[in-house]
């Protein structure tokens, strides 16, 4: 791709200092960019490298008050922006070569759209479909009846269970097992028996799904990732859960069955919730929280059990002066006593 | 499948309706039930279905007052009930084509009992054993001397390495590891050195296993997941732990090595336990606790470090009381304060 | 392997009581040993063992009183002792027969070198290299221009995504993926842009990388784990980490983006990090821990928020008393009560 660093300063509403007609083709870093490159600076000890560099164009912070062979581009926030142009430059998924790899198992019966990828040693069992344009890398696991939808992106290794769905421009990294079963089970006093889970997992559209993520399917009905929610790595989805759009999931979160987390909503590192509540949309959870409660929207919480975020860091605050409040009240003490020593003499 | 109503009722202890003699031949949600069906009902908002359905059966609440064309089954609990009976419709486990895939690679010392699936891209390493009616799906590794009990399914991209042991109806879903090596080196100043684990993993009867966890074998001796046990997703046991019988590992718990659960115990998620310690027979750990000793039996414990439940509750209820401790204990100075000043101007 | 039971004393600073030009050729726990066998004994209740064992040789504990058919080696700790000697006998890994197993899709541009094992079912993309000696087990995915060091060991399952590079004698556990994209978007109302992950990962020398962990790719640059350190199961490492030298990660921790964890650190279970700080050299991370700003060389921090370990031991021993001080709180209260009332009396 070539682009004008004119067209690319609106793009982020940078100043152009220098000629905006010049064209860049590619992206580095810094230290590593070669001629027809764009690259950024983003913090004064690279500076150096700005007044030095053979790149073509350079997004600078207002701060930067130096010279440069390349042309400028002065932002508020040079790292985001030059995030925000990589999608010009950098495919989000490596490219794979279209067609059915010879050593892709694929049932005569599984629907292919046009132009998918289906690597080596991938599975795809019978009735399932394949939508047009969509990537499976080596080794993904489709069961049946499940559907992909076109555009989606399965890494190596990815398992997508029977009769699970997902929606168009999916992406789910590699290790991650989508439509296992819940974790059901009716027990009495000789143990714990299975209860079937009949019910499946929908994935929406444009949804990307980290690595070694468990999502299990609905006991009945299904659990639902709604379009645009982002998941990280390794994070557990239990049986009926619907995760609503855009929500944002950090790594190693737990969500217990039945629960619904809101829109816009955001769970942190490591953080838990309980079965059958509701994280209320654009709600904010603190990383290792554990929720045990409903959470209004837009609320923010933290801790064990998670309370209201600014209660939990005031009570932590209080915590932490434990000690003195110790301390105060054996001094306290001293003085009643010395009161009370007093009034025996006055009496 | 088909059941009288009659007999229906008779393994969910339910009061009948209408005419037990009626057939039930499947099952689907109330607004879904099709002739033949058998249905539930557990929430009022549900009961216009009820009145209209076309299902044959309906399990509905003692609440519910209204009138249907089907026979109702009239119990405390409809959903227990209900997924009770799942059971007797659906099968635990998708069926898979009995025999071996041609692109499944079985090493010729394995040994295959009578009416196995092996599925496509499996691998079976030498003198592996596969018991009669076992599933593998596809994608899953067993490996060297290892054995699969009769009647296991192995859901697709499951790993069992060299030398574990799995009993009989064993199920283990997708991306789930048996016998990785325990975390065990010996360490000194230039760094650390490997112990090489030479024990196993040992998986007893009915055992279920969720999707991506991780078992490690044995550094000596063996791991061991007793009878009937249920481990959820995303869980790590470490090297030569017991897992007692019936016990109830929710997801992301982590069990460092050496401990003991006890059976009938529960671990609630995301619960960490250290090493070399015993979680009695029938405790309960709560979610996301830290338990750094042993628990009694039938304890139940909580927080971090982990405490007799109880007791982290009112230190909980404290904990939340300590902005208004602070004050009062500020008001009381004062008033010692004023007291102190009187006996100034008495004396 | 033969050893002389005096060449074996030396190597653990035993005393020798027997004969020392006794040879041994294998390990077996005590209950099992048989002729030529060293073994150990860490528990008196295992001493009948000794008596009575068909060892050449047995490690004991200075506390040892009894006699024994065997070689008796003396030293402090036999557990460890016998572990530190577990490397002469046992291979740290299983050996897997060299070659390219018929079965592995091996693109014709992957450069190989010599004695490498590539088992059944591997897929080794375009312009990878696999270094002398390397091993493969079935079903691992190696992907373009990924670079697998000399006498790395890759168990069952394992995915290596495009660019990234393993050292030598790099351990993987199954199901463990390296180089998933980190989580990084650019977000505004209308929702989460990804943003492309260009970088890679780097594993230097002799780290092991435990079952179903992930590790993240740099979004630019790289996500480095550095020589010899070791990761335990289900660990997560975002995008640009550095795990230093030699450090420690148990199961189930999580590492955010571009933090840096410092040689010979130690992180316990389940401790969580945020990203863009620094664990410094030697520092210890308690199990559990939420560590949300950086930590200084050779620190100990448990908690959340993780602070210095001594004060959390302390303000968890006053959390504990805080029944007894609301309590004390009343009594004092009564006494200024008291006092006031008598003031009252003489005023």
């Amino acid at each position: 791709m070539e682009f004008k660093v004119g067209d690319i300063a609106g793009r982020i509403g940078a100043t152009v200092v220098g000629d905006g007609e010049r064209t860049v083709t590619g992206v580095a870093a810094v230290q590593d960019a070669a001629s027809g490159d764009l690259t950024f600076c983003a913090k004064p000890k690279y500076h150096p490298h700005v007044e030095s560099t053979r790149a073509a164009a350079v997004i600078v912070g207002e701060e930067f008050r130096g010279s440069s062979p390349a042309v400028l581009l002065r932002v508020a926030d040079p790292y985001r922006a030059f995030l925000s142009l990589l999608p010009l430059f950098v495919s989000e998924t490596p490219d794979r070569p279209r067609g059915v790899h010879p050593t892709a198992v694929v049932d005569p019966t599984a629907r292919l759209g046009r132009e998918v990828s289906i690597g080596a040693l991938c599975v795809v069992e019978g009735r399932a479909e394949i939508g047009d344009g969509a990537t499976l890398a080596p080794g993904v696991y489709v069961g049946e009846e499940a559907r992909i939808g076109g555009g989606c992106y399965l890494h190596p290794n990815v398992t997508v269970l029977e009769r699970v769905i997902l929606g168009e421009h999916v992406i789910v990294h590699s290790g991650t097992v989508i439509g296992s079963d819940g974790f059901g089970y009716v027990s009495d006093r000789s143990g714990h028996r299975k209860v079937p889970q009949v019910g499946t997992v929908v994935v929406e559209d444009r949804v990307e799904i980290g690595a070694n993520v468990a999502v299990d399917r609905g006991t009945l009905g299904e659990t639902r990732i709604e379009r645009g929610a982002k998941i990280d790595n390794l994070v557990h989805i239990a049986h009926n859960v619907t995760v609503g759009e855009n929500a944002i999931l950090v790594a190693q979160v737990g969500v217990s069955g039945s629960t619904r987390v809101g829109k816009n909503a955001t769970l942190a590192g490591q953080a838990g919730i309980v079965g059958h509540i509701t994280v209320g949309d654009g709600a904010q959870v603190g990383a290792q929280a554990g929720v045990t409660k409903s959470v209004p929207s837009g609320a923010r919480v933290s801790g064990y059990p998670a309370m209201e975020h600014d209660r939990a860091r005031r009570l932590n605050a209080y915590y932490r002066r434990l000690p003195a409040l110790f301390e105060e009240l054996k001094r306290l003490e001293n003085r009643v006593r010395e009161l009370e020593r007093e009034r025996e003499k006055v009496l």
